[in-house]
């Protein structure tokens, strides 16, 4: 057999409740390819697992690479993960607890494999390849079906006692307010994810208010996805307007919190509801922050919408798997 | 003139809005001796400055000792202050701005001086001294008449961008709810400061409520203070009752909410508020924060009152002088 090449390739993998997502980097974490597989978490554990070493293998051959080639893959989880033991200990959407991702997947694989926390791992992308390591700290949050956040302090991702640091989407912002699928009421998620803005609208539609949405959708809006709030507002919605600016004014006083109580340089949005309503969205956000924010706390603080996308999470991964195999 | 000792010993000033307090300590950081005088801040800046060296110079001269045996003086102001330039640069309490506190005081005590933020100097204080530097990641949140508190991160106060992070009193916990004096409404300042709980009782007292506060004080409760809510509800008044209560529930959510984001291994409170209703609301306190922390964040976390009460900040202000002077 031929001597094979020192493996230099670097693999990052988003796991979601839906998707897996895998990317190819060079050594240089230059993005060369992706691919996408449902998740069918319903399948289980094992069959999760054979799934996402099937899509690092697609990936990693689309880029005309072999797996020999792959230094280390980087996987960020929906949930609670044990970056030591590469377990993940608690991931709702996917029905997974204790769940041995690390080392199913390298005796599948054969390849060092680095957990963390998905939106841990976001953060950590836009921070390391986006944002250049430049910010010593820095915030991410990320507004998709939930909220949740990442924390850099002092350049490096920060996980406090019980490494479970930035679960964003869980401060309270309204005591008394919508119930949140947490069980408490009033959290961020539960005022400004996708979740919390379908289910205004879809209130505001029982109580007999008008919106193209129900033309686009059928009276009972299913299947309804961030790109269809963007269409309605193009077409001048009223109803989606204001939710929409709700949900953004809600996510400008969270920015304010994390300004007041720790004061970070850069703050950067991401995650669906972002990526589809970021023009919309933006402009409010940093208005109300502003606004929030005591005198002096956010002099040249920056608070920016990701470029990266949906590929920060295989970002983060690529830069977790870098650092961890660095020889 | 004969040689004097090296200087060893160390002063903690804590500067608030109505009293100065100077404490003398041991190069081990022992508190050996107190002096207060009042703040008398209409008077303005070149006069606070003196009563602050006045200050320092009685409890000197009270533990026997001189100026001279004084190696340096650590004093918080309430407010934002630049550590580098020992500026206050903002203390609405005290009407300074942009106030040269380190320069004039050293200017007339002859001894190097170093500020900081109040509350950061209290949690110092408790770090340092009363948790003897234990907790790598910790949160202390002071409740007086207004809400402060500081960060310690990786065992080291936290400032973040601009040295203002631990404005933890502004982050709004319920939106639209009571005015602050920030000019935002629903800041956790607004909720369970001192300045909130006389304001519900009073209001209350105007909507005809009941309360033992109003035959003790009168019917205008004319310089209430929290000492009179203990009277109060030992005597088992049932409003004050409700409304320590709340507040109590509104500081365990605030609690929660660093939970979730932060994960600090230990939460302290302190201040006025907590001194004197330790025992009415420690219990809500810790009970409200574990329901609202996310399942697994809160595994070993201590929430705590602070056994330095008032002296928390002068502890920190020597433990400031201690680590800026070492040799």
């Amino acid at each position: 057999m031929a001597e094979t090449t020192k493996p230099e390739i670097l693999v990052g993998v988003d796991l979601g409740g839906t998707k897996i997502l895998a990317g190819v980097f060079t050594p240089q974490l230059k993005l060369i390819q992706t691919a996408k597989l449902s998740t069918k978490s319903d399948r289980g554990f094992e069959a999760v697992v054979e799934r996402i070493a099937r899509c690092v293998r697609d990936a990693v051959d689309e880029a005309d690479l072999n797996l020999k080639q792959v230094r280390g893959i980087g996987i960020g989880a929906p949930g609670a993960v044990d970056p030591d033991t590469g377990d993940v200990l608690f991931a709702p959407n996917l029905g997974w607890k204790n769940s041995p991702l690390k080392k199913r997947l390298e005796s599948l694989l054969s390849i060092p494999v680095f957990t963390e926390n998905d939106c841990n791992l976001a953060t950590l992308g836009v921070h390391e390849i986006e944002l250049k390591g430049r910010p010593r700290h820095m915030i991410g949050l990320f507004l998709g079906t939930g909220v949740g956040g990442g924390l850099i302090l002092d350049g490096k991702l920060f996980g406090g006692f019980n490494r479970t640091a930035g679960e964003v989407g869980h401060m309270v912002l309204q005591v008394g307010g919508p119930k949140c699928g947490c069980g408490n009421n009033g959290c961020f998620e539960a005022l400004a994810s996708r979740t919390a803005i379908f289910r205004e609208i879809q209130k505001a539609v029982k109580d007999g208010q008008k919106t193209v949405l129900t033309e686009m959708l059928g009276s009972d809006l299913a299947d309804m996805k961030s790109g269809d709030l963007r269409k309605a507002l193009r077409r001048g919605d009223k109803l989606v307007e204001k939710v929409v600016e709700d949900a953004a004014e809600y996510t400008g006083i969270a920015v304010a919190n994390f300004i007041n109580v720790f004061n970070p340089e850069v703050i950067v949005l991401g995650g669906g509801v972002i990526d589809a309503l970021e023009d919309e969205m933006m402009s409010i956000i940093t208005e109300t922050a502003m606004d929030y924010a005591m005198a002096g706390t956010s002099k040249g603080i920056e608070i920016l919408a990701t470029k990266l996308g949906d590929n920060a999470g295989i970002h983060g991964g690529a830069v977790l798997a870098r650092a961890r195999t660095r020889s």
